[in-house]
């Protein structure tokens, strides 16, 4: 059994926590978190919630502790201070940011002789394998990522504060024209704006101005204004009733030409649609967390990501089984 | 620069040249048949074509030999005996006996301390990967395989066995309603003829019984008698003008439940639109002799398949270069 720690019990712990009792080879050792510890409840029988400040008393009971926290703040701190003690993996996804947080990570898990995984999810993730794989296979072409359609927290935290807004969920939505394009090996240049709209349920409070926050929401710099975007008002009910799930998904695809003369095209799709964005993400985590058991196991240690990680590393069936019945 | 030599100068061969010409970090060192060698024009400048029988000659001078035959009588042979002496990539493709052929290819890649990446391609190859991560990230689920819209050489073939029929080419093509079920996360019981469906192009000689035909096809037993199949007689101009292509293409879906209820479904899809079925599966391949001369210089040895190898290897890109473009 491969005994795995969580640090951190929000969307992603949570979703972690039901992704273990989906695979019969790992169990949940506890999660560890800065609140205090009585005031969470798990789903897991036998399992415990600790003090984060405890973690290191535990090292010799965890396999692999996965760092559950945000990539703002927490991430960067947290999994090159954990690296050097734990084999760690961690969902980092500030994709700008992910050389200087696999440096600082690198140097962490070798100094320790351990081994971290980080950006395992579905963007980093996924998606960024199929980017590779489908660049390798056809290096004349080109890769469109579209996000959506889902929630975007950061959308969806930056309506709030306008003025008068009491809740907000916002949808980025993949626009149906732009895939078509693509899809057809047009080979189109698209601006993030050109290949998504913005979808916004808002609850206002009693006589706020609508058309002011209407026109605030559409005119806001980088989130909105560069998109076409609609905008819902809805009461608080509706909100709940219909908005309350953390759908998202998306699609990469590349298009690419192979022959003498590049007379063939080719087009390469692979797509999510994910009613839950955390419980998935936490999904591919697992497989991860298996991965980096393996690969430590192996003796190898420092940072990684799912380019280096053999895809046999990620399952549970044997190398055998997976030719026999997968290949 | 990868030196690479061809064995067999077929569709594959000839996708395969082409596919080195796209990679700038490769090179055809030449291309070895059992034809006689004088026969053969290649579009590579520099590249020779050689009797097959003189491969060993040129063993220092091959880092990866590409085995360009066929599975039904080639490669069970072929691969074994060139696993002994040459780094080799072949695209081994009958699925139920990949087990023993990786056997004997690993026992005689270990005896000649080479590598060997067997069933290289897009199924087995990319479907093969799909089909295992989306397993290994979604355990409780179902995976499933369509093939096309495309030829099927053995179908056609079948068809042209006929008593009466000149030439036909065979497409095999997605049930519409059967893929949409799929994706609904409705995890239905299909059988093959279920999931697919099968539509000829036939020309038959003058005064030829068409009914008697039509009849032949429909009701031949595994090929069509449980395919809804379509039959369309054309002439030889026709056949020539629309149906000279090798398309191919198909879908993995996998559908999958998570949560603590396992309330929440996600599907995941790859997909493939291919203008020339020979001429991807050798992009593929060239991907994978990038991989197994990697592994190589590495000291592995043995028998591998797309599950062994991480996925950074297939990449003419720096392991940077890919964190920080493609993650």
């Amino acid at each position: 059994m491969i005994r795995i720690g969580i640090m951190g019990y929000g969307n992603l712990g949570k979703g972690l926590e039901c992704a273990i009792s989906q695979n019969s080879d790992m169990e949940l050792f506890g999660v560890f978190t800065r609140r205090d510890p009585k005031s969470l409840k798990l789903l897991t029988e036998g399992a415990s919630v600790y003090s984060a400040d405890s973690v290191l008393d535990y090292k010799d009971k965890i396999d692999v502790l996965v760092l559950c926290g945000g990539s703002a703040t927490d991430l960067p701190k947290q999994t090159p201070q954990y690296a050097k003690d734990f084999n760690v993996v961690d969902s980092f996804d500030t994709h700008a940011k992910i050389p200087q947080h696999f440096e600082a990570v690198d140097n962490a898990a070798k100094e320790g002789g351990k081994i971290a995984l980080i950006s395992c999810g579905w963007d980093p993730g996924m998606f960024s394998l199929n980017r590779l794989y489908a660049g390798a296979i056809l290096p004349e072409g080109k890769d469109y990522t579209f996000w959506g359609k889902g929630v975007s927290q950061g959308h969806s935290d930056a309506i709030r504060r306008i003025d008068g807004v009491l809740d907000a969920k916002q949808y980025t939505i993949p626009i149906e024209s732009a895939l078509e394009a693509v899809r057809k090996g047009e080979n189109p240049t698209l601006s993030t704006g050109e290949k998504h709209r913005r979808e916004c349920f808002v609850v206002v409070a009693e006589g706020a101005d609508k058309a002011r926050i209407e026109t605030e929401i559409k005119t806001m710099p980088n989130y909105f204004d560069e998109y076409e975007t609609t905008v819902h008002f809805i009461s608080a009910e509706e909100l709940k009733r219909d908005h309350s799930g953390i759908p998202h998904g998306g699609f990469v695809i590349r298009c690419g030409k192979t022959g003498a003369e590049r007379q063939n095209s080719h087009v390469i799709e692979y797509s999510l649609k994910l009613d839950s964005n955390p419980e998935f993400t936490s999904s591919v985590i697992a497989a991860c967390a298996r991965a980096a058991y393996r690969m430590s196991n192996e003796g190898m240690t420092g940072c990684k990501t799912l380019f280096d990680v053999p895809p046999a590393y990620l399952s549970a069936l044997s190398g055998a089984e997976l030719r026999k019945n997968l290949l």
